[in-house]
């Protein structure tokens, strides 16, 4: 498993911070060579060969304020934080555009999503109320009050996602949202004051009345809707009876390797094994199953 | 390595999902039974025998927001949200008085100080700039404007903790304000749109200008200043030569084996080993440092 293979990971922007810590050297890269990622809201603008549309800089509205996403070919790499109110829910087709970027792209698209998306949620301060304007490229927002002047940092919200074993089965739930027959990893926010392994064991037995032991990291990756990072985890059940929270799964259960091996081939093409529909290889719950597959 | 031994975590409250989701359980909670955990602004009040001081609902001002820590012996457990302007800077005397708490009391208190920080930090909408307040027992504030109703959840901010290993020895270095001559492990948030493994190996080539591969995850610590998740991992480098940035670090260097191993017997009786001075037992830092003299 390389990094690349998991969906929003493996950008080759350099982020660069020393550029965002100067403000003369992110003045001298807003030039006629600096490239602008382009954007409908928060969707992406793709170019004829479905690779990501990239325009200049003169193409963001006058107002806009811009996110420095770091630099490519020497070339300062920028998105424009959409309009107030401009933000629209996401499009139904958003998936099938993204289906067909390169890994690199998608990371690079994912990682601005979320910038951008932060700022549009962050224009005031949540400590005084005041407007907050962008300061150091986009990755810090300041106070307008000069009686506040709090700083505020773009958010990365910590989720752990877990494969839950018992005698050679793993436990998937499913929510509501899900199509019909589809389930995928029990997953959570990890809570102030706890570890990722506590998160994992008390998400487990409230979502699914599981106890867990041995939990181990396996993989992650950023998720842009609207900015988690997701914990791939293992752990083991001694006792598989599961209790299941209604109000966060329809159902939950216990799939055997022979059922995840045939739901990951199905996947891998598009459709549904005989006994479940498995994550898309988008989720990091789809390279989890793979790794447990693969891990024998 | 079990859990419990890393600071701040290991809290034996349930945390109780089901009963913040319902307002009449909560509210059935709020009795004569439940205990509200003393605090001056964030910091704690400690009984006379050095544990965490518990009071009653009576004890909370009558406008204060209560937040719903969890239930032990089945009885509410509450921590009020300072009242704005009353949060003092970290008390000098604060880590000596943690030192005294048993690693439970230390979870329960970091996980409570997190809560409350977070909510005097949140009392407005950061996207509309409208008054919030605090609901389902402290783990959602709502915009009180009509036309945004935003929901924010208290914040976790993941930060990567790195030991990078070049042969048999390891890569510290130290920030201004550490006391002269100790050293720790470089670390940084992670970002929007990258993994932990991306993050490590980005901040160790900002902060020391060394490239790292094969990163691995090693252990984790809920921070509570004023809510990071410390993502301990290992590394290893293939080139030793360092580029420090000096906004960040002081110094930057490698320490052998031999070294760290005088330092950590040093750090565990409060003192500093020959070549530096090692971070104390309350910081991840010092775990990772443990387990790899450990590994051998």
């Amino acid at each position: 498993m390389t990094l690349a293979t998991i969906a929003f990971s493996g950008s080759r922007i350099d982020r660069a911070d020393h550029i965002r810590q100067s403000p003369e050297a992110l003045a001298g890269l807003m030039n006629h060579r600096a490239r602008l990622l382009g954007l409908n809201g928060l969707d992406p603008v793709l170019a004829d060969d479905g690779s990501l549309a990239w325009g200049s800089l003169a193409d963001a509205a006058p107002d806009a304020e811009l996110v420095f996403l770091g630099l490519s070919d020497e070339r300062g790499c920028f998105a424009a934080v959409p309009a107030a109110g401009s933000v629209a829910p996401p499009n139904p087709r958003l998936w099938q555009g993204l289906g067909a970027l390169s890994p690199e792209d998608l990371a690079t698209y994912g990682g601005a999503r979320s910038m951008v998306d932060w700022h549009a949620r962050h224009r005031f301060c949540a400590r005084c109320g005041n407007a907050t304007s962008l300061a150091k490229g986009g990755w810090q927002r300041n106070c307008s009050n000069d009686a506040c002047n709090a700083e505020h940092f773009p958010r990365v919200d910590p989720v752990t996602i877990m494969l839950v074993e018992h005698e050679n089965s793993i436990l998937l739930g499913r929510q509501p949202r899900f199509p019909a027959g589809n389930y995928s990893a029990l997953a959570g926010f990890v809570e102030p004051g706890e570890t990722i392994e506590e998160a994992v064991a008390r998400e487990t037995f409230e979502e699914a009345g599981v106890r867990v032991r041995d939990v181990t990291y396996v993989m992650c990756q950023p998720w842009p809707f609207p900015s988690s990072l997701m914990i791939g985890c293992h752990a083991y059940a001694d006792d598989p009876a599961v209790t299941i929270d209604k109000n966060e799964l329809d159902d939950a259960c216990w799939f055997t390797r022979a059922q995840v091996e045939d739901a990951m081939r199905a996947a891998q093409a598009g459709g549904r094994g005989e006994a479940f529909g498995a994550p898309p290889p988008f989720a990091v719950a789809h390279h989890l199953l793979n790794w447990w597959v693969r891990r024998g």
